[in-house]
C-alpha cells in the first residue's frame, strides 16, 4: 500500500478553492456550481477555472461533471471517483462491486489535483460534494467529516423548498461544528416559501454571512431535448452574465480569500506586538519564530508555511508554494491532547453542555455532567481511599487545592494551631528534586528552587526534596541509576539493570530485593535527620513515574513506592501519633502524611493506564488530575480526596470549610467534554486499540526478556517501538546520552556540546529544527516532498515527543522515521 | 398585556411528555406521532394519551390534528394556534392577517395544557412540531430555539428519503447544540436508500441512541377516499398493534423517563457523598440543601422542585407537583453570566473553535481567536497604556500573573536584587481593606487577613491595605461615608452627600473639592509613614468601584482615583527615582508603583461599561479580566499590561521571561466564545438596549438632580429602578441598613439582629430563603402560583442580586416585586 502523506489544508495565494456543500440533496448544487464556474471563467478570463467532483454516483450520463461539460465546456472539469449506481456513495460503492475508496485517498487525490492546477497558474477551483453535508462517502464517513482536514472555505447551497430554512440552518451548524468557515449561502429565489428572505436576515444577524440568490432554473422540457438544453443554456448565459449578481458573489469570495491570506501573513507580526507569551523570552521572539496555526485536525496542526525570501528565484519559474502545511503536534499541545484536534464528539459534547446549561454556579448545587464526572473518576481510579471530587480550573490550582487539603488535615490531626506560611513552625511538603506542580505561587512553593520559580518575587520553596534514581535505556538494558546520595548507602553501587521495562515496573517483586532495601534505608535516614532538625511536613507530593516539566525524567517507580511506604509506616516521625490507632478503625485513613499524587501529566492514559498510581501499586490520599482530563479541549482540574482528608474540614464553624472555589468551578462544558473523553479513552483501551503497541513490547527486541508469567495488565508498553528505542541507544554517546519510552511519551537526552545540562541548554534545538523541516517517505504520487514536519517542544537538552492516545501505528512509525533523519541531520550539522 | 410567568421545563412523574421533531418536513412526523399515540393508548389503556400541535398551518381540513382525529379518535388531540395558509408559520402568520403569537405565549399555552393533563392523572403527551427543527415559528424564531425553555425529551423522526441521512444527522446536531436530549430516532424502513441501516449504526456508535423503524405508509389512493382511509387505518392498526415494535419503543421512552426522574431525585444525595464543594462547610450540607439543576436557559435555572414530605396529603387528592421549577439565577452564577444560559451563539462559537482547533498549544504560536481577542480587549479598554495581553485560566491566576509582572518591574527599575518572598526586603502590595483577588495562594497573599484566607496554611498577607470611604443610598441622598481614619483629617466630618450617583461619579469635578483634598492628605500621610517604617511595595492593586467578595461594597471612586494619582505623583516614596525622567520620555510608563486594576468582577459591562476603570478616569498599568469575559460559559482570563511593564522582562537570559503559562493558555474555545461575547455586549450597548435603564436614572426619582449638562456617557445608571432603591431606603433601619445599585448589581445590607457584621452573620439568609419561595404576580391563566423564585447568594449580611447583561426590563421589575415581598416577609418572620 502506498504511503499517503498527511492531509494538507489547501491554500494558495493565486488559486481560490471553494467547496460547494448542499443543505440537502436536490437543492441545485450542480446548477449553482456551474454558474460559479462559468462566471469565474468569464470574469477571470486569463485564469483557469476548474470543477472537481471527488465522488460521483449514478449512471455516467447523468453525472454532475457531464452536466458541466454540456453547459460549461469552457471549464476544466473532472470526477475523481465514479460509482455507477444512483445511490448514496456508501451504498453505491458496496453494491457496485467497485473498490471502496479510502478517505485519505480521496483527500490525497483532491490535493494532487489542486496542486497541479496551482502549478499551472492562478485560477478558481470549485469542489462539489455529493448530497447533503452529512451524506456518507464511499467509506461510510460523512462528507463533512471526510473533507474536514482540507478545511476548504465553503459555499453552502441553501434549500429553497418547503422546509428548506430548517435544512439550511442545520447544515450550516453541522459545518460550523467541524470548524468550517462558510463564506456565503447561495440559493434559488422561490416565490411561495421565500426561504431566501428569511435566511438572508438570519445569516446576517446571527453570523454576518451574506445570502445571495439566483432565479430558479427553467422547468425541464421532457419531450424536447434540444429545447430543454436551449432553455438551460439561456439560464446559464443570463446568470453568469453581466446582468446577474455573480460579479458581486465572486468578488466577495475573492476578497475573503485575499483577506484570509493577508490576515494569516500578518498574524505573527501582530502577535509579536500584542501577545505576551508564556514562558518565553520575547526579546528574541521575532515574528518568523511564531508559528501561525490556521487550524488543527487529528494529530496535525495546519500552519502557515514559512515563506522563503522573495528575492531568491523569480516567482514565475517556481511552483507557487502552498501557504499551509501540516505539522505533527509532537508535544501533544503541551501534553494535553488525547483524542486529537477537532474531534466531532468532543465539539458536540461541548456544544451540548453549553446549550443545556451554559455555566451554572456550583456552590450548593449539582448538575449531571459534574456528578457523572466525579463518579467516573472515582471509579476509574480504582483507589478505595478516594471518595470526594473537588473541581478547579487547571493542574496548578488543583495542586493548590491538594495542598490546602493536606496541610489542614495534618494541623487538625496534630491538634496544632495554624502558624501561617511565614512562621517557623510552618508545614512543608516532601517531594522529589526538580518536580514541578504548576505556575501559581502556591504550586510553585511545592517545588525546590529552580529555573522556573527562583526569579518569581514571592516564591518560597516550602519543603524538602529527595534525590532519586532514574531509569533509562542504555547499552541494551533498562538501567536504574542511583543518585549520589543513595550510592553511598548501596556500598558504592551505582544502580541496577533489567532486561525489560516491565521488569523495572515489577515493583512488588523488587521491593524485597537490593533496590528496595537501599531505598528504604536512604529514605528513613533522611526523614529522621530532617525531623530531628525540627522540619515539619504536611504532605508527601509526587508526580508518579515521570517528572514532566522537571526534565521528562523516568523515576524508578520502586523509589516512589518506597517513599509512600516509609512515610505511612512511620507516622510518629511526623508527629502523627494517632496513626496506628486510626489505622485500626479505618485502613483508608492517611498515615504519617497525606500522600498527594500529582497525576496531571502522567495520569489518564498518558502512560497507558487510567491512573499512573497503578505503576507504583500505591494509593494516594489526594490525587490531582487535569490536562488529558478533557481529552485536550478546555481547562478543567479535579482533586480527589479520601474521607479521612475531607473530614478534617468538618466543623461547627463555617469558615473552617475548604476556602477555594473559582467562579467556573465544575463548569458544565468542561465536565461534559471530560466525561465524553474518559468514556472514549476507556473504550479505546477496552477495544484493544493499543494491542499493536502492547504486542511489540511483549514479543520482540528489548522486551523479549519480559517474564512470560507476568499478567498482561502488569506489563508496561509504549507506542514507540523497541527497535526504535534500541536504535537511539546505539547512537554514539556524543550524540545521545539517554532515552526512554513509556505509553505515548518518548524522551531523548541529546548530548550537550557545551556541557550544559539544564533549562539553559539548547542541545536539543538542532534536532527540533530538523524535525520541523522533515520530509516523509515518498508520497502517493512518487514525489518525495510530502511533508512530515514534526512540531516539538524541548526541555533543555531533552527532546520529547508525545503522541495522542489515538495516534495510529503508521503515524508513530513515520514519526520514528522523521526522528531518525532529524537526529542524524542535526548530528552532521553539529559536525559530530 | 398579561404577565406571562417564566417558562418551566415540563416534567411530571406520571405524565410522559415527548416532543416530536422532524429531520425535515414531509418525513412522516404526523404518521409516526399517530402511531405513538395509538400505541400508548392501547398499551396504557387506563391512562390518558394526548396529542398537542402547538402551531399548525394549512387548511383546517388538512391539519395534522384532523389526521389524528380521523385515525386515532381515541386520542385527546388539540391544536393551539392554527394558521390557514399552508406555508411556514412565520409566513402563514403574516400573510393570514391573524395575530402573530409570541413565543412566550406558545410556551405558556403548552405549559397550561400539560399542567391540566397532569392534574387529570397519569398519561402520555406527544407534542408535534411543524416542519424541520429550524422551521420558523410565527414569531420568526426557529422552533428549536422557541421550544428550548421547555427542554422536552425529543423523538426525532428521521428522513428515509435520498439525502435523508444528512438531514437526520444535521437536525440531531442542531438539537444537541441547544441542549436537547434526543431519546430516539424513528423513521420508515425504505428499501432503496436504506437510511435506517446507516443511521442505526451511526447513532449507536456515536451517541448510544436507538434508531427504530416502521414500514412505509401505504401509497395514497387518490380516487377512492374510502379505500384510502381503509388502507391507512390498516397501517395504523398493524403498527400500533402487538406485532409491531411499538411496545419496545414506548418501553424505551418510559424507562428513560423514569430513569431521568430517579437520577434527578438521587443527585443531591449522591452529590453530598461524592462532591467536595467550594467555600462550603459540608457538615451541614444535607442533600435537601443542594439544588439539583436540570438545565438552564436565559436568566433561569430549571431546578428539581423540593418535594414536600410524602405523608402530608394523600397523593390522590392533590394535583401532582411539577418536578422542575424555574429559578432566576440571581447571583449571575457567581457573577459570570452576561448573555444568559444556553445562548446558541456562544454554543456555536464554542463548537466552531472546538471543531477548527480543539486546543492548540500557545507558546511561540498564534491562532486567530487568541489574537483577535487580544486586539478586541486592548482596543475596547480605551487605555493607551495597555499594549500586551497575557492569557491565563481565571481571575485568580490572572491576578498572580499581574503580581509577577508588577513586582519584577519594580525590582528591575530599582536595580534591586530579588530577595525572595520570605525575606525582610520583600515587596508587598498596596490595596484596600477587605479586597479579594482570588483563591490561589499568591492571589490570597494580595489581601489582608480575613475569613477567606486566614485558615489557609500557607497564606501570608503581603502588603498594606487602606481603609476607604464607601457610597450608599440613605435617607434620599447618595452618601459618601469616610472611614474613621479619614474623619480625623477631615476635622471630624463623617463624609458628604450627593443628589445623584452620577454626581458622586463626577470625580474630575470632585477632585478639587473637599473630598479630594482630604483623601490626598490621608493617602500621602499614610504612605510616608509606611515607607518611613521601611515597608517596600511592588504594586497598587485595586478592584475598581466595587469590592466584590469583600462584601459587595461600593467604594468612592474619587478615593481610588486619588490613590492612583498620589502613587504616581510621588515615585520617590517608593524608591523609584527614575519616575520623572521616565515620564519625560514615555508618559505611558508606570510611575511610583505599577497600578493593577482587578476588573475581574467589575469590568466588561457588569457595571454598565466596558471597563470599570472609566469610572475612575484613571488608567491602569496592568488590568485583569475574567468572569464575564466569556459571557459566562468557560473559564478564561486575560491580564493586560503596558509596554513599560512588558519591557522589564526583556533580557539576554531566557529565564528572565515571565514564568507562567498553563497548558490551556489561550485555549481556542474560550477565546472564540469571549470574542463572540464581547462583540454581542458591545453591540448591545451600541444598539441602545440599555436605554430604558439609562433613561430611568436620568429622568426620575432619586437621580432627578443629575446635572443636565453632564454628557450621557459620563452618567452612571443601573437596571435597578430609582423607585425601588428608594423604597428600600425607606425601610426602617432595623430591617435594612444600606443599599446601592449600579449597572446590573444591587446590594442590600440587611440589618443583623445579632449585631454580627461579617461573613459569619446570617442576617440575609431569611430574605434569601423567602426569595427562593417567591411567587409572581398572577400568571396568564389567572392563577397566582406562577413561580418567580429567585436563587441568590449572600455575603454575610449583604444580599445582592445580579442580573445578566441581557435581562429584560420586565424581568428586573418582577425581580423588584419579588424582593419587596421577600424583604417584608422576612421582616415579619423575624418579628420586626
Amino acid at each position: 500500500m502506498p504511503l499517503i502523506p498527511p492531509a494538507r489544508s489547501l491554500l494558495w495565494r493565486s488559486l481560490r478553492i471553494h467547496q460547494v456543500y448542499g443543505a440537502n440533496t436536490e437543492v441545485g448544487k450542480t446548477v449553482v456550481t456551474t454558474i460559479l464556474c462559468k462566471g469565474a471563467h468569464r470574469l477571470w478570463a486569463d485564469e483557469e477555472t476548474s470543477y472537481l467532483k471527488p465522488v460521483s454516483t449514478g449512471a455516467a450520463l447523468d453525472a454532475d461533471d457531464l452536466h458541466i461539460q454540456k453547459f460549461a465546456p469552457e471549464i476544466n472539469s473532472r470526477t475523481l471517483f465514479q460509482y455507477e449506481l444512483a445511490l448514496s456513495p456508501h451504498i453505491a460503492a458496496q453494491a457496485s462491486g467497485q473498490p471502496i475508496v479510502a478517505d485519505k485517498t480521496v483527500l490525497a487525490e483532491i490535493s494532487k489535483s489542486a496542486t497541479r492546477q496551482a502549478s499551472r497558474g492562478p485560477g478558481w477551483l470549485f469542489v462539489e460534494t455529493a448530497g447533503g453535508v452529512h451524506s456518507p462517502a464511499p467509506s461510510g464517513s460523512t462528507q463533512a467529516d471526510l473533507y474536514r482536514p482540507l478545511r476548504l472555505p465553503v459555499v453552502l447551497v441553501g434549500d429553497s423548498k418547503l422546509g428548506g430554512i430548517s435544512q439550511t440552518i442545520s447544515a450550516f451548524e453541522s459545518l460550523k461544528l467541524r470548524g468550517y468557515d462558510v463564506e456565503m449561502v447561495l440559493l434559488f429565489r422561490e416565490g411561495q416559501f421565500q426561504n431566501h428572505q428569511y435566511l438572508a436576515e438570519y445569516f446576517k444577524d446571527q453570523h454576518n454571512i451574506p445570502v445571495m440568490t439566483f432565479p430558479e432554473p427553467p422547468n425541464r422540457i421532457r419531450g424536447d431535448t434540444n429545447a430543454d438544453i436551449a432553455a438551460m443554456s439561456r439560464y446559464y448565459e443570463y446568470n453568469s452574465g453581466n446582468d446577474s449578481n455573480l460579479h458581486e458573489i465572486l468578488a466577495h469570495l475573492h476578497t475573503r480569500h485575499n483577506n484570509r491570506i493577508s490576515r494569516l501573513e500578518s498574524m505573527s507580526s501582530k502577535a509579536s506586538e500584542t501577545i505576551w507569551y508564556p514562558f518565553t523570552q520575547q526579546k528574541d521572539l521575532i515574528p518568523s519564530k511564531i508559528t501561525t496555526i490556521d487550524s488543527a485536525h487529528g494529530d496535525w496542526f495546519q500552519t502557515l508555511t514559512p515563506q522563503p525570501p522573495t528575492t531568491t528565484t523569480p516567482p514565475s519559474l517556481t511552483t507557487p508554494p502552498p501557504l499551509l502545511q501540516p505539522s505533527f503536534d509532537g508535544s501533544a499541545s503541551w501534553w494535553t491532547q488525547g483524542l486529537g484536534h477537532g474531534t466531532p464528539q468532543l465539539s458536540l459534547a461541548a456544544a451540548y453542555a453549553a446549550g443545556r446549561y451554559g455555566h451554572v454556579m456550583f456552590a450548593e448545587a449539582v448538575h449531571e455532567p459534574a456528578l457523572a464526572l466525579a463518579e467516573t473518576l472515582l471509579k476509574g481510579m480504582g483507589n478505595q481511599r478516594l471518595k470526594r471530587a473537588f473541581f478547579s480550573d487547571n493542574g496548578s490550582t488543583g495542586v493548590e487545592v491538594a495542598v490546602k487539603m493536606a496541610l489542614r488535615a495534618v494541623r487538625v490531626r496534630g491538634g496544632l494551631e495554624q502558624e501561617g506560611g511565614g512562621g517557623e513552625g510552618r508545614l512543608g511538603v516532601l517531594g522529589l528534586r526538580g518536580s514541578y506542580h504548576g505556575d501559581t505561587i502556591g504550586a510553585m512553593d511545592c517545588s525546590e528552587p529552580c529555573v522556573y520559580n527562583e526569579k518569581v518575587e514571592w516564591y518560597e520553596g516550602r519543603g524538602f526534596w529527595f534525590a532519586y534514581p532514574v531509569v533509562e535505556y542504555s547499552r541494551g538494558r533498562w538501567r536504574v541509576k542511583y543518585p549520589e546520595e543513595v550510592r553511598g548507602l548501596a556500598g558504592g553501587r551505582g544502580g541496577a539493570s533489567y532486561g525489560s521495562l516491565s521488569d523495572v515496573f515489577d515493583v512488588e517483586a523488587r521491593e524485597g530485593g537490593e533496590d528496595g532495601k537501599v531505598y528504604e534505608k536512604f529514605i528513613l535516614a533522611t526523614l529522621k535527620k530532617l525531623t530531628a532538625q525540627g522540619h515539619k511536613f504536611g504532605a508527601l507530593m509526587i508526580e508518579p513515574v515521570v517528572l514532566g516539566a522537571g526534565g521528562m525524567l523516568l523515576v524508578d517507580p520502586l523509589f516512589q513506592r518506597t517513599l509512600v511506604k516509609v512515610v505511612r509506616q512511620n507516622p510518629t516521625l511526623f508527629g502523627d501519633n494517632s496513626g496506628p490507632a486510626k489505622a485500626k478503625t479505618d485502613e483508608r485513613a492517611w498515615s504519617g502524611l497525606p500522600v498527594i499524587f500529582d497525576e496531571v501529566f502522567t495520569g489518564l492514559y498518558r502512560l497507558g493506564r487510567f491512573s499512573a498510581a497503578s505503576f507504583l501499586g500505591a494509593d494516594a490520599d489526594i490525587s490531582v488530575h487535569a490536562k488529558l482530563l478533557t481529552g485536550g479541549l478546555v481547562p478543567l482540574s479535579v482533586t480527589l480526596a479520601s474521607d479521612s482528608i475531607f473530614n478534617a474540614f468538618a466543623s461547627e464553624d463555617k469558615s473552617d470549610a475548604l476556602l477555594h472555589g473559582h467562579s467556573y468551578t465544575a463548569h458544565a462544558v468542561g465536565c461534559q467534554v471530560a466525561l465524553e473523553s474518559l468514556r472514549e479513552l476507556q473504550q479505546t483501551e477496552a477495544r484493544g486499540d493499543w494491542d499493536w503497541a502492547k504486542a511489540a513490547h511483549n514479543q520482540t527486541g528489548i522486551s523479549s526478556q519480559a517474564k512470560p508469567e507476568r499478567a498482561p495488565e502488569r506489563r508496561v508498553w509504549s507506542v514507540w517501538s523497541p527497535e526504535f528505542v534500541s536504535w537511539i541507544d546505539q547512537l554514539p554517546s556524543e550524540v545521545v546520552s539517554g532515552v526512554w519510552a513509556l505509553g505515548s511519551v518518548l524522551a531523548i537526552r541529546i548530548t550537550s556540546p557545551d556541557g550544559l545540562d539544564s533549562y539553559k541548554s539548547s542541545a536539543a534545538k538542532a534536532v527540533q529544527a530538523a524535525l520541523l523541516q522533515s520530509r516523509g517517505n515518498p508520497g502517493i504520487d512518487g514525489s518525495d516532498d510530502s511533508p512530515w514536519n514534526v512540531h516539538t517542544r524541548v526541555l533543555g537538552n531533552t527532546l520529547y515527543v508525545m503522541t495522542g492516545q489515538t495516534t495510529s501505528q503508521e503515524s508513530v512509525r513515520r514519526l520514528e522515521h522523521s526522528l531518525r533523519q532529524a537526529i542524524l541531520e542535526a548530528q552532521n550539522v553539529n559536525g559530530k
